[in-house]
């Protein structure tokens, strides 16, 4: 019986300190856990001049990768290094070594996971990814054991917390998008380029490996649908609050009998939704189970410890396996083929908020679109605009498909401007 | 290698119809899963005349439980009959016969709960108990490995689906409690005789087995501080919600040097706390870990298919540990010794409703009795009473001992009546 599980860190960042932070402050609790000692054996860093906070000591420092990977005393490989292709080859090195791998890699688990999750089956070792989506929620394992029973028919995240603070900002504190990042950017919520979070493809990444996951197929980052936070007009969130809807970007991913449908963007939620009351930083994802219901996880999206968390519940697992020799036994093949849903297949409802010439007969010819479509409406508000000879209108439609909203879009604006459109998740109660 | 894992199952009522309807209908996916047929092979019912809607063979029915239990071709003994003796025994004589078993009893994991994990230890078997607690919300799994990295600081539950009905429809609908309760007797919310959830004796238990797990102790009933929800008053809610709280049956579960704290009992929540927005039958836990923050896990807590998926979770759970050979590996012995917190050194803000007669000196006489105990009160608000000759008071406390709170209730009852008083958790936004 071993007496010691040793690990190499890739990466002494953010996550990588709080990684080796609970280890250290946590010995004896993984001792009583696990009745081994777990200890941090070699860490790839970049920068041997930088001053480190960290418990470790600098003498098992090193900036040679192959040093940590190709070390035969170490028993699992953690990657908290960030970025993609030296991330991705390290995984692939270390799986090859024989390693059983942690990452928090959300990049490298969106457009390589797949492959990857097939070489560990295929080395017999552990692939954990815990930490890749929102942070300190334990989500990954929630799909994998807790819903292991139930058939997911829907989830719905918001699974990035950078935006999730910027529109909470906006709404609660009436805060431009400009002024709401820039209050984010000074927390550290947002990077200097906030471009991947606002446009919505960190949300995408993750929405790849979720949906992948819970429908246990092969999702790629070209089959979401991404419409970005800029999108949102000046004026929509009071226009949707008017309608007891909540505007959250939120990553969707639906299963039905045609297939799957995975988009990202902001989007109406009836305010008493559980997802509408998740604000700030806070991140949230929702479950549709068939036999469970709704189901929905709660907590920090980001942040050294948060994450780090993941990252150690993820070693501790690694370590249960070691010591019951029962690495990868976990396969990963998909058992669905990967079935995309076409825009005429996806229902729901939309609000289109429109400025139009204020001039008889415009109401006639804009309904006579969403008549030609097919596309039936629920209500139609008009709203004075700025300019005196136009109008705004705010157009609720019954259930249509992506197909007919984006028809009766392209055809609007031949005749009008249109500010912006939404999706609509479920019924508000006003 | 087995093709074929065999289970009894103990009880055919809400649960047990639910997991034989789930195994069934996910027999392909559980194939996929786990390179095996899962078959349920015995069934212990009660009546032998009665309708059954279940998928199962009547063949396989039994009144006799030791025809199930001493099966030597079952595998997995799945406790679903409730009650508490018969199922102690029942659980005790699975494991000493060497199955596998997986419970949904609350009442007998919080009395007996410790003493039979100890068994399963001994005999190397796995004991599962996830749909004890909060049906369909893998909380027990969190705990045990989501978190498995993180210190728990605290954990606050709504986990008795009930009084949490009663309480929304109260506070939605302007109901009377007797109203609310006849409304969750009609939908099946309530039970015929409903003082167990009123009472708060049901969210204890469960309080039981969440506060043993989350801080590796035995906590036992008796050190669960219970008052039920016939503690408050009318007038009460609307009160709270001036204050910008919510009023909820709440378990509470914190740690700090001093030892532990365990209660159950109507608190005032801020609006903005996430547990404040779980409303009508759904059950939440809120969970505050050293590392991870604030995370929460939200779902149904009942209900015959949410409660049936995390039993069939727990099958799954135990169906991979006998393909891998690794049952009862995971030990449970606890961690630390009890040390249950004395009054003294539990400490919150609490809200005292009073009556009193409107005369002159009253309130330095009431104002007296708080500075007596060295409680500082952080504002004091009058309300006209019933009666023209009383008047209503409503005191907040700053942070005071609960041993100053109950002298300061003990002395305050010499000279005014006390309608309510509650804890207060966190600070309101208001």
């Amino acid at each position: 019986m071993r007496n010691e599980i040793s690990i190499g860190l890739l990466g002494l960042g953010t996550v990588g300190s709080g990684v080796a932070t609970i280890l250290q402050q946590h010995q004896e609790d993984l001792r009583h856990k696990l009745g081994v000692q777990v200890a941090i054996k070699k860490v790839l860093i970049k920068d041997t001049t930088k001053e480190r906070l960290s418990p470790l000591d600098s003498s098992i420092f090193t900036t040679d990768i192959e040093e940590v990977i190709n070390d035969p005393s170490l028993d699992i490989i953690v990657e908290v290094m960030g970025g993609m292709k030296g991330a991705k080859q390290a995984i692939e090195n270390a799986l090859r070594a024989g390693k059983q791998v942690v990452t928090a890699n959300k990049d490298v688990m969106a457009e390589h996971g797949h492959e990857l999750l097939k070489l560990a089956d295929e080395k017999k070792c552990d692939l954990f990814y815990e930490a890749s989506v929102a942070g300190g929620i334990p989500i990954i394992r929630t799909l994998e054991d807790g819903l292991a029973s139930d058939r997911i028919a829907g989830l719905m995240g918001i699974v990035n917390g950078t935006t999730n603070f910027i529109l909470t900002k906006m709404k609660q504190e009436n805060m431009s998008y400009e002024e709401a990042l820039v209050k984010a950017t000074e927390l550290g919520f947002a990077e200097a380029d906030p471009s991947s979070d606002v446009d919505g493809w960190d949300a995408a990444r993750k929405m790849v490996i979720l949906s992948s996951l819970a429908f246990s197929t092969e999702v790629r980052l070209e089959d979401v649908l991404v419409r970005g936070m800029k999108e949102i007009q000046a004026g929509d969130l009071q226009i949707a609050e008017g309608f007891g809807y909540t505007i959250k970007m939120v990553g969707s991913s639906n299963k039905d009998e045609d297939g799957i449908e995975v988009a990202v963007e902001p989007i109406l939620l009836p305010n008493l939704h559980p997802l509408a009351s998740v604000n700030n930083e806070f991140n949230a994802v929702y479950i549709h189970g068939e036999a469970v219901g709704e189901t929905m996880l709660y907590g920090p999206g980001a942040g050294s410890l948060p994450t780090a968390t993941s990252v150690v519940s993820d070693i501790i697992a690694a370590c249960r396996n070691l010591l019951l020799e029962v690495n990868g036994k976990r396969l990963h093949a998909a058992q669905h083929d990967l079935v995309i849903k076409e825009d005429k297949s996806c229902f729901a409802k939309y609000l289109h908020r429109l400025l139009v010439n204020d001039q008889v007969g415009v109401l006639t010819q804009l309904t006579a679109i969403y008549s030609k479509h097919g596309a039936s409406l629920q209500s139609v508000m008009q709203h004075p605009a700025e300019n005196e000879d136009q109008a705004e209108l705010v157009l609720l439609t019954h259930r249509i498909s992506r197909e007919q909203h984006l028809k009766v879009i392209k055809d609007i604006k031949s005749m009008a401007s249109v500010i912006s459109h939404y999706r609509i998740e479920g019924e508000s109660a006003t």
